[in-house]
C-alpha cells in the first residue's frame, strides 16, 4: 500500500460523499476547483451553495508534498525531511437551524524518514441538541469503531471531548463524536489495519448525517431560531479561527485560504452578553454543550 | 504620577467618548457593566447597539492587577512579579456600508519590579476606502504624534502597517493609522512625558473619528454594498480572531469573554472564492488595503 493508492481513496471517498449529499439536496450541485500547491501537490476543492438543504459547505481533498514546515519539525523534535500529506476535509452549513452543522476529516501524513500516521476526527454541531439525534450519531461512530477495537469508541470519543472545546467559553463546540491522530503501526495494528479503520470512519460519514439532515429537513423554523442559529454559528467561527489546528497549520504554512475557510458559514452573528430562556430548547442545548455527556 | 491616576484618566476619557459617540448617533445610548476580574480589579463595559449609526460598538475601560501571567513572563524573560494593567479599548461598527469601522486602544502596564510601558494604537476600516477620508484620518493622527516628536507618525504609522495586517489574506485590515507599545522612559521622553502622549493620542480619536461618520452618516446605500460590508466584517473577524494581540491575551488569560468579543460585529459573512468587478469601488478598496501607502 502506497501513499498514492491512499490517496486515491481518499479521492474515492471525495466524490461518493459529494453525490450523496447532492442527492440528499435534490437541488444545488457541487462546484469543483482544482487547484495546484506552489511548494508541491494540489487539491480538489469542492463547493455546494444556495442548496434546498445546505446554504454552504465544501468537501475537499488535497494531496500535497513538499519539505515538512519548520512547526511540524519543531513540535516532533525531528530532522529536516520531506512529507506527504493527503486527505478529506468536510464542513457543511445547512439553511435550517434544525439540521446540525458537520464536521469530518480523515487524513494521512508521512515523512521521508519513514515516520508516518494517520487522523481524523467526525463531530456533529446541532443548533437544538435533540437526544435522539445525538444517541443514533453516536451509536453510528461507535459501531464503526467497535468492529477494530472496543477501546477506540470511548477513547476518541474523550479526544473529540478535549478537541472541539472552545475553552474561552467553556462550551464544546457541538455533541462531539471521534477524534484521533499520530495512528501508527502497533503490535495489534499493522498500517493495513489502520487504513480500514480510516476507510470505516469515512464510510460512515453518509450514513450517520445523512439519518439526522432527513430527520429534520422539511421541519419549519422561526425567525427568533435563526438567529440562534447565527449565534451558534458565530461560535463555530470562533472554534475554527482560535483552535482548530488544521485550520491554523493551513493559515501558518500558506495553504489555499478559499480552501481552508470554506468551513465558515455564510452568515455569522456576534451579540453582547446574549442570554437565553429558562426552560427554553436553547437552555437545554446550552447545558449540554459539555464534555463526558454519555450520549449512547 | 501613581497608577492610579492613569486609570482614573483613562475612566474620564471613556467618559468623555461614549457622550460624544451618543451626540453623534443622535438615537441609541451606551449600556453600562461593571464587572470584578477573580484575580484582581476589574472594569466597566460599555456597549452601544442598535442606534442610527452605530449598529454595535463598545467602549471598555479595565484595570487589572494580580500575578503577571506566564506568557508575559516568559515572552519578555522576566522574573515571577505582580502586574498592573488599565487601558480603554474600541470597537465601532456602523450600520451603514459607507462610514467606517473604527478601533482605538491606549494601555499602560506596570509590574512590581519597576518594569512598565504605554501602549496604543487606533486604526481605521473603511468598507469602502475614500482617499480624502484616509488623508483627513492620517494628518490628524500625524498632527498629533507631531507635537511630541517629528519619528512618531512615520514609525507608529509602519508599525501599524505590520500589525493591522491579515497575513493570510496578504491584506491590511483597513487603512492602518498608528500603533505603539513598550513606550518607556528614555533620554528624550520621561514618564510624565510618554503620558502626555498617550493622553494626545486618546483624545485625538473623536475629532478623527466625529469628521469622518459625518461626512458619510446620511448617505445611501444598496443591498450590494451591504454585502460587501459583511465580507469585509468577516475579514475584520479573522483578523481578530487569529492575529490580534490583545484578543488573544485576553481569551488566554480568562479575560471576560463578553468585553474581549464585544469586538466582533452583529453580522458578518464568507463566501467562497469571491471576486470584484474591474474598476469598480470595491476593487479601488482591495487594492488599497496594502502596507506603505502614504496617505498623507
Amino acid at each position: 500500500m502506497t501513499k498514492e493508492n491512499i490517496a486515491d481513496w481518499f479521492r474515492s471517498l471525495q466524490d461518493r460523499i459529494c453525490l450523496a449529499l447532492e442527492d440528499i439536496d435534490r437541488e444545488a450541485k457541487f462546484e469543483s476547483d482544482i487547484w495546484e500547491r506552489p511548494g508541491g501537490g494540489g487539491g480538489h476543492t469542492r463547493v455546494i451553495r444556495n442548496g434546498n438543504v445546505f446554504e454552504k459547505g465544501g468537501v475537499n481533498f488535497s494531496a500535497v508534498w513538499g519539505d515538512t514546515p519548520d512547526t511540524i519539525l519543531n513540535a516532533l523534535k525531528l530532522e529536516k525531511s520531506d512529507f506527504f500529506a493527503t486527505g478529506v476535509s468536510i464542513v457543511i452549513h445547512p439553511n435550517s437551524p434544525k439540521v446540525p452543522i458537520i464536521h469530518m476529516n480523515v487524513r494521512y501524513f508521512e515523512m521521508g524518514n519513514g515516520v508516518w500516521w494517520f487522523g481524523g476526527g467526525i463531530d456533529l454541531t446541532p443548533i437544538y441538541i435533540v437526544r435522539n439525534d445525538a444517541r443514533f450519531f453516536h451509536q453510528t461512530l461507535k459501531n464503526t469503531c467497535d468492529k477494530f477495537n472496543p477501546e477506540f469508541y470511548p477513547n476518541f470519543k474523550t479526544w473529540a471531548d478535549d478537541y472541539f472545546y472552545i475553552r474561552h467559553r467553556k462550551e464544546t463546540r457541538g455533541i462531539g463524536g471521534i477524534f484521533f491522530d499520530h495512528l501508527k503501526a502497533s503490535e495489534l495494528f499493522t498500517k493495513e489495519q489502520r487504513f480500514e479503520f480510516v476507510k470505516a470512519v469515512g464510510e460512515t460519514f453518509v450514513p450517520a448525517y445523512s439519518e439526522i439532515v432527513n430527520r429534520h429537513k422539511h421541519e419549519s423554523f422561526t425567525p427568533e431560531e435563526k438567529q440562534w442559529q447565527l449565534l451558534r454559528r458565530g461560535r463555530y467561527v470562533e472554534f475554527n479561527l482560535v483552535y482548530d489546528k488544521g485550520t491554523k497549520f493551513g493559515l501558518d504554512t500558506d495553504g489555499r485560504v478559499e480552501s481552508i475557510l470554506m468551513s465558515l458559514p455564510l452568515l455569522a452573528s456576534w451579540d453582547y452578553n446574549t442570554s437565553v430562556k429558562p426552560d427554553s430548547e436553547e437552555e437545554f442545548t446550552l447545558q449540554n454543550l459539555k464534555k463526558e455527556i454519555d450520549w449512547v
